[in-house]
């Protein structure tokens, strides 16, 4: 299957002139990001090195012309080389003065017209520096704000351009292919922890980039969790085998579970396993242009409700998917979010069909002008017998 | 390998009594956590769920007891079969109230004694919740004071115990044990992408749960970059294949690199090559019990300068390994850090030895009694030709 890594640096150009169409509305001066996915989403980095927690990245926009990187000296090659033009660099590790001096001399040269920078505060984001750094940051900044900025950030990461929704087609299909194949890897008396391990190999062999979230779980009947870390007990025939896979290529992620039985499935599986697939195909009929969150949550509690379902601990049944396994909306009551043509969701019914199991099914679709169409293959109707 | 998971109970009671010692002899009515190697740590909790951003997880360590979780409710299965007895539940998503209040009122009524509570606010560290629900918590906290807890979690997390130790040897022998076998893995016209990509499935199937970190970089002589993503260019002759590994087992990190030159290297490439594998051998032979982190960098840049190195942009000579691939203390001029028995450190020297080139070597020691002890198999001491 042909794939084509990055994007044309026209699409960054896009992507940072819609942020500063919205900043300028918000009376913003400049955009301030300090995470992985923005610095991925507006500077096209991409770099492993997220995973040190030692020292912070800045990332700029200003109100008009290219971002700003303000970053460790560590990463100047990386970001020399890619679309950014201004990079400013500390020497770090400086725990004394750890970028911040040189981030607030940047942004008080921006906060010009406003004096309001716009930060990331709300739902799903966070911070990514030191608590005590916050605080001089914000005394060095002295009069000028720093205001909520997540509605901006929200809004443009929400709707996917065509070549992000081909990035998603793409891990969609490969990890599509990877469950048709399970049968082939799950033999007799293989532990969950031993099925997570055989399958994350399959799954990178197919070609995925990293799989960094995958939950392999099992109990008689139906899975008892849907988070937890796999244990060393072998599966035994009844057994209901969970899978969840969040695997990426090039940055972009798909979320999406499958259920099989060990052997033989029980009625009260069979049973769970059909009401959810019938409320995930209403999910994804109410997955519309126009539709809100809540309709499509709704939608799907109809059905759950019908066969009697009482909802279960996972909160809610969906969500985006991005670059992240799981993203703004959430498909849940309170969520009042409008569907736009280029969303992509995880549609995600579940419920604790009985003390302490549950059923949860998952397909991935983007939001397009005539409604949800299919990135993963849709799981079988029958749970699949292994 | 044999290789034993997991910790007894008696582990995670250690771990807390020491933390509950520090934090009484700072006037501190309990810690407050909300990052995945704390909860790794002091719940033994593990899950892939940390990679989703939409929900917070809060624990705290009383002043006398076990940890409290206090966490979104899809969580509840898989505390309550850790060794926690008090798991406080809150339904989520719900970005109106996203564990705030729940989360206050447990800690107002644990703050009766000196009103404060410790959380990490210092180098490496982050909230890892939205910056509105920083403010919120505060407010709701009214008079209780948060307080830095950064050295208390810090000086327990950077002294390794034997049941530690013996995971990050076994990570360490199983890369060093990859590491050995690159040459069946490399072939002419691959790429650095290509590398990556088979290599870490050679680091996987050896036994690593996983492969947060790995850098695959090329270029004549030596390599441009030490963080960057892999291009797609085929390497040629005179290439140095430089190759990053953090990889984990059960939670614990390697995180050493190794050099290897393509078909011949370079006079320039050799002279580097050895004069960091002497500064390498310099830094394990001063990483000892009682000496500083700045006398163990200080050893290092001795040798570097002798051959006439300047240093170069990484900006530090080697750091703490644990729970994650980096942590503290860091080997450079400024920390003071007092090395101890039972500390894991990457001893990772490098220059920039030619204009945009440079030679970064690493290994990984535990601190003995009498010194170093190497938990990685020793770099050859003359550049691999592959």
């Amino acid at each position: 299957m042909s794939f084509t890594r990055g994007f044309p640096v026209a699409e960054f150009e896009t992507r940072v002139a819609n942020a500063q169409h919205l900043m300028r509305q918000a009376d913003m001066d400049a955009l301030l990001f300090m995470t992985e996915r923005e610095f991925t989403y507006f500077a096209g980095f991409q770099s492993n090195f997220w995973q040190s927690p030692t020292r912070p990245w800045f990332l700029i926009l200003p109100a008009e012309g290219k971002p700003i990187a303000v970053i460790p000296s560590i990463g100047e090659n990386a970001l020399r080389i890619s679309w950014l033009d201004d990079v400013r660099l500390w020497a770090s590790p400086n725990p004394a003065d750890e970028g911040v001096s040189l981030l607030a001399d940047t942004l008080k040269g921006l906060a010009k017209r406003y004096r309001r920078i716009g930060v990331p505060m709300g739902p799903e984001t966070h911070l990514r520096l030191p608590a005590n750094d916050v605080v001089a940051l914000k005394a060095a900044l002295g009069s000028i704000e720093m205001a909520d900025a997540t509605d901006i950030i929200r809004s443009l990461r929400m709707v996917k351009s065509e070549r992000e929704i081909a990035k998603h087609k793409h891990i969609c299909g490969l990890v599509s292919d990877a469950y048709a194949n399970i049968g082939n890897i799950v033999t007799a008396g293989m532990s969950e922890r031993q099925i997570l391990a055989a399958y994350r190999l399959d799954v990178l062999q197919r070609g995925a980039d990293t799989v960094p979230y995958i939950v392999s779980t099992a109990a008689q009947d139906g899975t008892d969790d849907a988070i937890r870390f796999p244990n060393d007990r072998p599966l035994v025939a009844g057994d209901v085998l969970f899978i969840d896979t969040g695997a990426e290529i090039d940055g972009y992620y798909c979320d999406f579970d499958r259920n099989f039985a060990m052997n033989r499935a029980s009625d009260a599986t069979k049973r769970a396993y059909d009401l959810t697939y019938r409320a995930t195909d209403a999910g994804i009929a109410a997955a519309r242009p126009g539709a809100r969150a809540c309709d499509v949550w709704q939608a799907m509690a109809d059905v759950l409700a019908s066969g009697g379902a009482q909802g279960g601990g996972v909160g809610r049944m969906g969500h985006g998917v991005g670059l992240h396994n799981t993203e703004w909306p959430s498909l849940m009551a309170t969520d009042q979010t409008v569907l736009q043509e280029g969303m992509i969701l995880a549609i995600e019914p579940g419920y604790d069909f009985a003390p302490g199991r549950m059923m949860l099914h998952e397909e991935n679709v983007v939001i397009g002008a005539d409604g949800a169409e299919l990135l993963t293959r849709r799981a079988p109707a029958d749970i699949p017998i292994l």
